[in-house]
């Protein structure tokens, strides 16, 4: 059934969208100030992907670059919108659904504030069920959607469109681009079809987005714990409570890269990040990597802290969760298991078991 | 007139464009085998500037990138039509004829073989009179002439139109995507009517190559000097003569940067590029600084050198020739004078003196 973003329900779903964000994504407020803006007293209609005619045209809309930088330069509503009416001319039809590319973050906000300038509705879901540092890691890759055409706009009024052979190219030229243009720019693409949407894309994450913010919420106001209403929503476990000791962190080459150590009666735990926490490691054993989820959330509150909000002294709980399980094929472990970033670990699940899936 | 360029006149211009090509532009013998290839047996028209129609539709058709990259990565047709394409899909309208962003190397032989390519006729005219490393450099800037809607191919078949607020943001987006997509890419832009094409190119540069690169020949064929052929038709002066003794390159950022120094009876001259030579210095005294050109020539048969052809030993002379007038202009020597590349000389012409117009 169809529902309704308000502005009242913004800070709900930013707050779930940062728990799935696990970290990356860029501050969820950010993000909400700007959808909340845009919303004013309306509404945006959010249609389920059951829903979807066959022969809409869904387009992603989302922020590429530094979350880091994000945090300096708040886009404005023309930037949101360029790169959308960038692509729809390319595609030469209109754009009929707004879509998350990602659950984290500002990037489940901004298409939120798109949606919302264009008059568009969303569609309930976004193509990874979680956040990741790069554009080809969408699940729609996986299903032969390709990232281009590809519209980018930067606050300055510059714009591009991109046609490459493949999403990985996409994210080379995007990337190499948006750092340029200044370290965050507004991207839309990954056009696709009704009928594409409701295959490749996660079902029902902006709704997940806000019950998660919304349990968090309830918990506290009823003195439970609102880690505890996260892990079981997301049917994840409790890693690890512990103080964070140290944050090692640079911006390079338009990614937020570096480490958290965090102390705790269970000894220290080093988080791995790419925007987005990608290890987890106890001692130096490995808990979970990716593509299964590492959240970070402030230890009484719940509220889900990025990777740049990381400071010494915060005291955390580290929750693993399951990630849609089309991240665990070959093609999905490919696009965003450990060895794409560089680890030689085995894929360890939420759960710390190994076992790949076929 | 109108004239036509065949395969047989493609190493006259090609030599032509490398002595105005002031050693960048790129290898002219790599964008000459792909002239020849495209024409066949056939020929392209050649417009001069005064018989283009008012609303013809020019364009710009060049390589961009480090030289030194071009010469191990020939393009392909494919590749040089490419970005014509995708400009033209984004003007709206059909391309009418191709002109030349600059006189050098490569770039005066890629707008043959686009032309031959697509059917269509060329300009008698290029943007600069000569060549200069970054893309903004060219006479329709100061003209008000947008580079941008700017089209981009490399030969892997990517492809990117930029839309940018001014033309040092095309150069800087396009820059790092060509870095990014193989150093070394086919662009094309500047689209202009024909009246800003009169209005705007330097008249009859193809011609001037053509002429030059014959009478080098020809000065050979009947044992005469070659070099003084070019200086008397260019108008400059013979700076010095020797034998080089160091070469210092680097290719960095897109571009083939460095120095060489030449040892002769004068004493030691140095010469400073950035793909092109920006400055000539004769122990440690400016003798001639950018927009004037400084051309580098092989000791006996004139022929040019190219700044990323230097080597050790060669005995070259070392030309310098006036710019159009148009480059001393204040908006001129902003763009491409001596400051912009860093250098605290004043502007030095090619005659050694410093005066400066209006």
């Amino acid at each position: 059934m169809t529902w309704q973003i308000t502005a009242d329900s913004i800070r709900d779903l930013a707050r779930g969208a940062a728990v799935l964000g696990t970290g990356g994504g860029g501050d969820p407020y950010i993000g909400a100030l700007l959808a909340r803006q845009a919303i004013g007293d309306g509404a945006v209609e959010v249609v389920p992907l059951g829903e979807l005619s066959d022969d809409a045209c869904v387009v992603t809309a989302a922020m590429m670059g530094a979350p880091t930088v994000m945090v300096e330069k708040l886009p404005s509503l023309d930037e949101v919108v360029a790169p959308i009416r960038a692509l729809e001319a390319s595609l030469g039809r209109p754009v009929t659904h707004i879509a998350c590319a990602e659950a984290g973050g500002v990037n489940s906000t901004i298409p939120v504030a798109a949606a919302a300038a264009l008059g568009l509705p969303l569609v309930d879901g976004d193509g990874m069920g979680r956040a990741f540092p790069e554009l080809q890691m969408v699940l729609p890759t996986l299903y032969g959607i390709t990232a281009s055409p590809l519209g980018i706009a930067d606050e300055k009024g510059n714009t591009a469109l991109l046609e490459t052979v493949d999403n990985h190219w996409t994210e080379r030229i995007a990337r190499v681009a948006a750092v340029e243009m200044g370290c965050s720019v507004m991207i839309s693409g990954f056009a696709m079809t009704g009928a594409q949407a409701r295959e490749a894309l996660v079902d029902g994450s902006l709704s997940l987005c806000v019950e998660l913010g919304a349990r968090i919420a309830e918990a506290r106001a009823r003195n439970a714990d609102p880690v505890e209403a996260v892990v079981s929503r997301l049917g994840g476990r409790e890693l690890f409570a512990g103080k964070v000791v140290d944050v090692a962190r640079a911006t390079t080459a338009g990614f937020a890269r570096g480490s958290a150590r965090i102390d705790g009666e269970l000894g220290r735990i080093e988080l791995s990040f790419q925007n987005e926490h990608l290890v987890a490691r106890l001692d130096g054993r490995v808990l979970v990597t990716t593509p299964d989820l590492i959240i970070v959330l402030e230890h009484d509150t719940g509220e889900p802290i990025t990777t740049e909000g990381l400071r010494y002294g915060q005291r955390v709980r580290v929750v693993a969760a399951p990630a849609d399980e089309r991240w665990h094929s070959p093609g999905g472990l490919r696009l965003a298991g450990p060895a794409y970033f560089g680890y030689d670990y085995a894929t360890t699940r939420y759960d710390g078991t190994t076992r790949e899936t076929a």
